[in-house]
């Protein structure tokens, strides 16, 4: 859940004049990312969101994420648009902090994904990955090998006290992937974080994806590996051959994936869950005794890796190019 | 900030098939009151609040608050009209809690209220007063007078920790105003938290009253007591009088107050710092260590409490009937 900085009605008000948005009728803090404030934003004209950069997002990424949605919006992609201002700037400051808004997208986000949930997502994201070509800023992902064994340098010594062994498996983990990973693969532009919190459906129908403050550029089958951890598990852990299958061939049938792709998929999934691992474990082992928040268990993507391990090939994923 | 009960989509097709309110097409959590969880719900034909009663509200009040709504709403006053279902239920369960959904407000509260703000209070808390009359249902005000003194009992032991000679001043406080409250002023329904968070405007025109859950039968001029404190005094804790002025005159012209009423302002508004004052120093030191939500500073309350101390009359509100 977000975390909200107050904005007053005359902070907003100057906020707002500098865009063409119509005259404000409702403006209440919403519950969505965890990075950032948001704020449904109503006006006489439609519905924005209005996202204020809070202090975990590096100013300096604001210009890839905001060039980034409105390249991918202008090539058919259902995702936030950012609204320029008179000057034709997408960013401003808002109570003293980045802020930018965005039109409105309808639909849901589901909490149990179906079949046909997971096709939709593989369906988008291969989308979503060829429309990311020719966007001409970068960033790099800041959580990939590097990132990781700084994670583990900074959790591995309280691993055990999240559960007993753990310390030895991320930097065995970490060690073995940063040697083994793959390079060479397709890049390009990878969301990095399409969980279904960040992806709204009408019915069975994928009617937007959001919330792109971890996007970056990196292998493209590594988003899909991503993607194939969060969504096609079930509440016990264990994979869901057929949500995996039908999310690789939507994905497959929009953008093939060569042969190379195919082979590195276990290696990518193993990777992915590392990377989700050592973020949860280092939120788990950051919040203060007594908090009222409590952080994703990290346990979760422990048994995703360990399911990877035993994959020797993407058949394990339910795949057959 | 509400804390949020996580909402499946199967939950809430099952939750909405039951009332005629058309197709969803988002439901987000809103940052809106604090004793429970709020959703905006948008549907095809217009937006909704779908409201969750978390367990600091009692079931057995739920009928009331739910009634006076629709009385209210019956009688022109702009606040959230519930919805029923086929059967006529306005109220339902979801996730296992009691849901309730309304109609949705447009405008926007105010953090720095103006004179104007602080009149249209005046205006709409009268009419709200007048309304309220013939509401069949009853309800105790919990945080009166035996409230108070339950409240002292479970804060005066730690009081000094917030500030220092506190532990007495609440003891006396409590004892004297017990004797001293008046008793035979005009009574009815009164709304008991109408602080900014809980009234909208678009531009200086009052749009909407919300959240009626401390709504419950006692003296009416206490109710206006409550928003003397809430509006009326700036951040620095001293009364603004032309404010205080602006409420009172324009809650007059709508429904003349009585010399009773004028006479026990003082008092009224003494008891009701008290009020908030104590509920906000047990949520003070009922916090967790560490804790990430801050609760309400106490020591605003007392400050305004030492003010009312030394109000003789009504004059000290800038007010003469």
């Amino acid at each position: 859940m977000a975390v909200y900085t107050d904005i007053s009605e005359d902070q907003l008000a100057e906020f707002i004049r500098r865009y063409d948005v119509g005259t404000v009728l409702s403006f209440k803090g919403i519950a969505e990312g965890v990075e950032n404030s948001n704020f449904l934003l109503v006006t006489d004209r439609r519905p924005l969101i209005l996202t204020l950069y809070e202090k975990r997002v590096d100013p300096d990424d604001l210009p890839f994420f905001i060039g980034l949605m409105e390249h991918l919006a202008a090539r058919g992609i259902s995702c936030p648009t950012p609204i320029r201002d008179a000057d034709g700037k997408a960013l401003g400051t808002l109570a003293g902090k980045p802020a930018a808004m965005v039109t409105f997208l309808q639909g849901l986000s589901v909490k149990r994904p179906r079949r046909e949930h997971c096709a939709g997502v593989g369906e988008a994201l291969a989308k979503l990955h060829i429309a990311g070509e020719g966007f001409p800023l970068k960033r790099k992902n800041s959580l990939s090998v590097a990132g990781w064994r700084k994670l583990v340098e900074q959790t591995a010594d309280r691993a055990d006290m999240v559960a007993p062994g753990l310390r030895d498996l991320v930097i065995e983990e970490a060690t073995t992937l940063g040697q083994a990973w793959p390079f060479g693969l397709p890049g390009g532009v990878i969301h990095a974080d399409l969980f279904p919190d960040n992806v709204f459906f009408l019915g069975e129908r994928l009617s937007g994806v959001i919330d792109f403050y971890f996007a970056c550029n990196d292998m493209l089958a590594y988003d899909l590996a991503i993607c194939l951890n969060a969504w096609c598990f079930e509440a016990d852990f264990s994979l869901n051959v057929t949500k995996a299958k039908a999310m690789l061939d939507a994905y497959h049938r929009v953008r093939p994936l060569g042969a190379d792709e195919i082979a590195a998929l276990p290696l990518l999934c193993r990777g992915a869950a590392l990377r989700f691992l050592l973020t949860r474990l280092y939120d788990w082992l950051s919040v203060p005794p007594g908090a009222l928040v409590t952080p994703k268990n990290p346990l979760e993507y422990l048994a995703k890796l360990r399911f990877h391990r035993g994959a020797t090939d993407a058949s394990a994923y339910g795949f057959a190019a």
